[in-house]
């Protein structure tokens, strides 16, 4: 890991590392969407990867890239989910003690499953302060080191991991494009894509209602004032510093689309794909489907991010 | 095709004739639920394949082996649902009509795949002798060929292959299982498995309330007076005579599970695998979770059937 911004052979880097731990996970056609969008769509489906996202990548990159004395006094992080979920997974993986800062609110299914995975939860104020601040605490008592959910560089190198198996299975794409939240995933894929001699356009797709990324990259400066309103409860962060420079020098577009578009995609590819993805992660074909314009006859690499869905209200028992 | 019973070789013949139609399927794996059934669990994702189910590979290996002047005359079968869209997808592949007999009460979300696939509908009472008197009528009335959706060869054959690329991919198993109805699937899987050289158990899991495999094995005579009640609503047909000698020259066995464990294992393959599967695909989790003892240390694949499930129910839109 160089001092300056990260590059394609940090994402290298991160795919020797974790090819021990994480799943290859397969990447998914189907006919029929690419009739409904006149494009060529090939779906990464990182809703497989072990803890149920992508978020296992980044996490499992950061861990193990510990010194073993350091890793020893364990992890910590604050994470509205599946990050803190991947995390407690990893730190197991190794052996060593994980702690979790959830704020009130979060979805009870992603806690359940970070408890499961053998966490401490630390529950806080659903406020980016209040869990920064309970995270440092945990920092100080424990000696424990903090793996941020997307401003860690190994957590950014791990997650372009996706892209480069995409690029590998799926040949030529003009397209890759990803869920913005706070951006390690988008800046992951772009680090991943920068590896290829052809252009490689990388997009990432925002809610309306947590615009940071979009408002960001259009005023060319952090914008941190945004109260989220969205269902998409993993795109809810403000997006980091690091990642916004990255998506800079990488040329990132970002497209907005709403939590209506989100769940009929999300609809969709439960129905064609025969896929469980959560709402952020739909925000993919969402925006594929509101910007015919830019995909169409092109072939486009999508990252399914995840499928911790809460499904307690479905109907599972004979009627 | 030989005229005796069928054998491995036609299950190779049929890889070769779909493989430029149908989709080769991931296989997955699921660390938790490894470790909740104490067996290694491979499952291959036939509900990825075209028209969301294993069903595609018979369907296009009969299509594909009718001469071009009895083609021509297109295909004829009776389905309540996953056959009839996937001969519809077949004939369309060919170009050649297809007609598909099927029984009041059908799962709407299958009646509509099978005209989006461009088949006409033919609607009778849910009686398996009322479907055949219409097929037979449409077979008079139009020359078109039945291909019938559990006893035809060409059927068994085709629906063998998932269990060859699940095989070629997962390496050693002790045992493959399937979910039974009509036998066309757990028959071609016997098939397929009787082609190696180390022993492979293949089991059939079939609902409680649509036991005529089991009874039929039981009582080693083809058990049709039982009237079918589960949720199952694509192991509802009776074992074909076809298909019980297969399963008896095979050694075959069939698991009984309960339509609540049916649909308890559902909702476990959509919350661990992030898979969308049909409640008569969940039959072999089901039977996994029940009988412990037949598996538990075992290499296990299971063929995971299908994914045509009506989500209509869910909410899909903002709260």
């Amino acid at each position: 890991m160089t001092d300056g911004l990260l590059t394609h052979a940090d994402v290298l880097a991160a795919a020797a590392r974790i090819a021990p731990h994480a799943h290859g996970t397969p990447v998914l056609r189907s006919a029929s969407l690419d009739e409904l969008t006149g494009a060529e769509l090939f779906f990464k489906c990182e809703n497989f990867q072990r803890s149920g996202a992508f978020k296992f990548r980044g996490a499992c990159n950061a861990v193990w890239a510990l010194d073993a004395a350091v890793a020893a006094r364990g992890v910590v992080t604050h994470s509205s989910g599946n990050h803190g979920a991947a995390l407690a997974l990893a730190a197991r993986g190794r052996g060593i003690p994980a702690h979790v800062v959830v704020p009130e609110g979060a979805v009870a299914s992603k806690l359940a499953a970070i408890e499961a995975y053998g966490a401490v939860l630390h529950r806080c104020a659903p406020t980016m302060a209040a869990r920064e601040a309970m995270a440092a605490q945990v920092q100080q008592q424990t000696g424990a080191s903090l793996v941020h959910p997307f401003m860690d560089p190994y957590v950014i190198a791990g997650q372009g991991t996706a892209a480069l198996e995409l690029m590998a299975e799926a040949g030529r794409l003009d397209i890759v494009m990803t869920p913005v939240g706070g951006g390690g995933l988008v800046c992951g894929t772009a680090l991943a894509a920068s590896g290829r001699d052809t252009g490689i356009t990388v997009f990432g797709a925002e809610p309306e209602g947590a615009a940071d990324a979009f408002e960001s990259l259009r005023q060319q400066r952090r914008v941190t004032d945004i109260v989220p309103n969205t269902v998409c409860d993993g795109l809810r962060g403000t997006i980091g510093a690091i990642n916004l420079a990255l998506m800079q020098a990488h040329r990132v577009q970002v497209l907005l689309v709403s939590d209506d578009e989100t769940l009929a995609a999300m609809r969709l590819a439960w129905e064609r794909l025969k896929v469980i993805i959560e709402p952020s992660c739909a925000t993919v074909l969402a925006a594929v489907l509101r910007y015919p314009g830019h995909f169409a006859g092109k072939r486009v690499g999508l990252i399914l991010s995840g499928g911790n869905v809460d499904l307690g209200a479905l109907p599972w028992r004979t009627p």
